[in-house]
């Protein structure tokens, strides 16, 4: 399919959602800035292995990518430390909600995946180990999307301010001896990584190097290797989407990571990435349209890794 | 590539595999048929999707499938009620041990997937609605593997006798009415699907529509959708290795389903079906040596859906 | 107190409490003879150590005293195997609902206490060890009360047509190796325990030797020993009503031990036993009523073991 | 039984347990000033209604409270608040440790009761919203005893340094929005009430009004009201020793409220408090020795509410 091509696939599915914008879902409610981005706006944008891009609707609005920028923290980690990530972190779906303390106290403090908060601050801990965390993260993204990308500091602020669940996760994990640094500044990079602004255009490019062997997508050097790429794509499917890893796998068959500002990126390895955005939720905290976007996406084109 | 190159790749496999055999892992003990199996054993067979078939080592001997059968009855019942299987059976992970009642409690009695134990017999139930469960199973499996297969009724029996974690989860269910048919009946189709043996190179054969779009391996007609085909597969990725599902999507990125007679199926989408036996079983209950030959196997031929 | 001033305080007790009849709580409908039984009924009777009696209201209308009969199967448990019980027995709180299987699988089998249904169904699998468990039961209560009671047969047989909950800890036990005999006959006796009928006038007399050392009220002979007595006692007051043994403690402060029929039995101490009855219950499935006499009786009395 | 009974009673019990110590059980570890404090030790003291003391052994020697203090700050909290108090808090006994989240989670922030860990952090917190919390505190167990009372700063400063436990039980009650102040304040009382150092005749003397009817034991004026008194000794009967409060029941038969730092305090309503003192704890963070002296206590001198 050709980029050409591919713009077509992407207006039809714009046209398609558009009509549906603001009839089912609620807008993340939890902190203000997020409540009050308005619900009625989706865009869609790709980009192919070798560079092709295409984007529909409210592609180039900016909005929190919130727990996708986990893709980026467990990349910059896995490319530290390689498999001794995996000695604090489990790699196993939930089964729980995503900010869930049950599980977390059967498994003595030791997170299922990174991918629920609980792991992805225990990720943030070990990048506070291994350098000046929030400036990395912030380099690896804004090189990846050739462009800076910032931290929304009023978001930031917020979720620090309401974010007593991830306090007590930080804690818990501490009481455990799972976190080498202290609670208060792992927290800090974990609510600065949520709070990243990026639009559909600049999170496809960013995480194009999951579907071109891990390398960079302008420079090509390697940003992890191909291994740990692939091994990256399995967390995002098994793990990616909260407690609807099942109904993403069932209905859309790509790898994904979402957020709860509404967007979702995908992975079709080898070929190509995707991200979506729309900001009203469905109970799961998944983009409600996004997810049905990928899935319309997914049957258009026989995109799917089954 | 070609069998004859797929011939070479399971040979190595073999033989790197046959020195680790009997040093690790435990042969399943719960009852006396599978106890009393050998350790020191080890068989891998593949089908492509055109048909060409190889094998290596015990892919001859017959072994009890036990869950592997999930996927046969899952597969009738998908074709008999499409959709509406999912009324009272989930498909997320389970983040539970496969025959967990805690989240069968908290879930108010709808088993999370169909491959966790409470979800197969549910499946199992449906089945019992359908037509004449036991023989409906056997026909499909004797039909796709091309031979008639049998029940062991040594092992059936045994399953019964010692079934009590099965009956508690039947019961479990009928108390939230999510059996339609006595427990009797239902436990007596799911011990006796257990309790189906074939070999390495049957299993191989009987799977072969899972990468051919749905279509019978001989005779071509359509056994399911290729829709419902692919949602098998990503439900054998997501949940179809107990509580190791993201090990195997990890390590292996292979829809598999495994079985604590020591077999796992594995389905490369579009090209090929693989089946490997090895009786002894890792603390997960998936067979030790078996994920190590799959984990071989994708790294050697780099087929993996990431 | 006299058992003349008794007399006036019971009848005082069913002058408040008849007005408020039907006006609240839920008879249980699990079955059929349980759900036709008029809610308008309130009984109170007690009697002290010393063997004077004192009733009210339907004080001589029988009812099914379900989960009271708990009580009579572990004083001749206790009896049987003294500390041995506790073995495969806990004595704490459940903190979770009467029939749940989560801690009980947590646990690994053994029940929390031999107050919550898991409990009761071990309790009876040593009785059905011991001797013949269903005239064992009936001979010790008949005697205890001085009459001959019944097992109510239609209750009995709804019992075990409905009882998959129970079903599912009989044969959840039974697969830790916690029963002893088969699922089946245990299950006969624990149905059959809970379906046999007395009237308030009766369980107070019964359970007499709960406030008289452990003698029995007509022949002064020992039923247990002081010490088990009391430790029956205590284990009425922990766990004796489901997930309210709290609030029992808190608002009457005595040993209490409740039924879905509606009954409630108390123990004063070494001064008297007291059998409420009312057959609507609360969201914890404690009588309501029952429970407010009971209340009123330790507030106008000032009998409290606190 | 007289004053001087009670010393010989005292006497015989300290004897029989100063050849068992320092055989079983452990001393606290969590903290360097806990840690370190001599296994070998053992008291205890009583105060009858009236005012008669009885000591022995290590009475005079001042330890860490520990939970001890949720006794007063429970009292203080009734008095303030009376029902209003249970509208955050529960008052059923837990089934899970002391410091699990699991149950607060299935209870949406709610704690089962004001003696586990998060129960005790929401009444500090109604005690912070009601004045100077720890001063009140202090306040209130000096006038009880008679003496100043101090807060051991080394012990407050180590649970602060080491408490992330009691952190995200904190953080996770405030994300409910189950704490009116801030976590900080909130833990900084919390863990100054643990960190009280008293001794055994000390903590006999300042619980004393929970023998009688709620009155001060040197003023005579109500600390609380009597049928407060009563439901306060209801809550240790049935919650005070974390995950054995059957136990206690079973074997003591009195209200009692345990500390790690292997002091327990128990009363006999109507009659007598008691406390006993030596370090070395149980798998359930009781007194292993404590507890068995408070047995002997009950066995030879009949005291039991039961």
């Amino acid at each position: 399919m050709t980029a050409h091509n591919f713009q077509l696939v992407l207006d039809d599915i714009n046209d398609a959602i558009r009509p549906l914008l603001g009839k089912e879902g609620q807008v993340a409610s939890y902190i203000p800035a997020l409540a009050r981005v308005p619900a009625q706006q989706f865009g869609i944008a790709l980009r192919t292995r070798d560079g092709q891009e295409a984007a529909s609707g409210d592609a180039a609005v900016p909005f929190s990518i919130q727990s996708m920028s986990k893709v980026f923290t467990l990349t910059l980690a896995m490319k530290h430390l390689g498999e001794h990530l995996w000695e604090r972190i489990g790699r196993e779906p939930s089964g729980n909600p995503f900010n869930s303390l049950v599980q977390l106290e059967q498994e003595r403090g030791k997170p299922r995946n990174p991918f629920i908060n609980a792991g992805a601050i225990a990720v943030a801990d070990r990048l506070v180990t291994q350098g000046n965390a929030k400036a990395d993260i912030l380099a690896l993204v804004s090189s990846l999307c050739g462009e800076a990308v910032q931290i929304d500091a009023e978001v930031a602020q917020s979720e620090a301010d309401t974010g007593f669940r991830n306090a007590a996760l930080a804690n818990f994990m501490k009481s455990f001896a799972s976190l080498d640094n202290d609670v208060a500044t792992v927290l800090d990079v974990y609510f600065a990584q949520c709070s990243i602004r990026m639009n559909c255009e600049q999170v496809a490019r960013a995480a194009a190097y999951l579907c071109r062997d891990g390398r960079h997508p302008r420079t090509n050097a390697p940003v992890v290797s191909e291994r740990l790429t692939r091994r990256i794509n399995s967390l995002m499917l098994t793990c990616g989407t909260y407690d609807a890893a099942g109904e993403f796998a069932f209905r859309i068959g790509l790898p994904c990571k979402s957020g709860v500002g509404g967007g979702i990126v995908a992975v079709v390895p080898d070929q190509l990435t995707l991200c979506v955005w729309s900001p009203a939720l469905d109970a799961t905290g998944n983009s409600l349209l996004g997810m049905k976007a990928l899935e319309m996406f997914a049957g258009q084109t026989g995109m799917s890794v089954f």
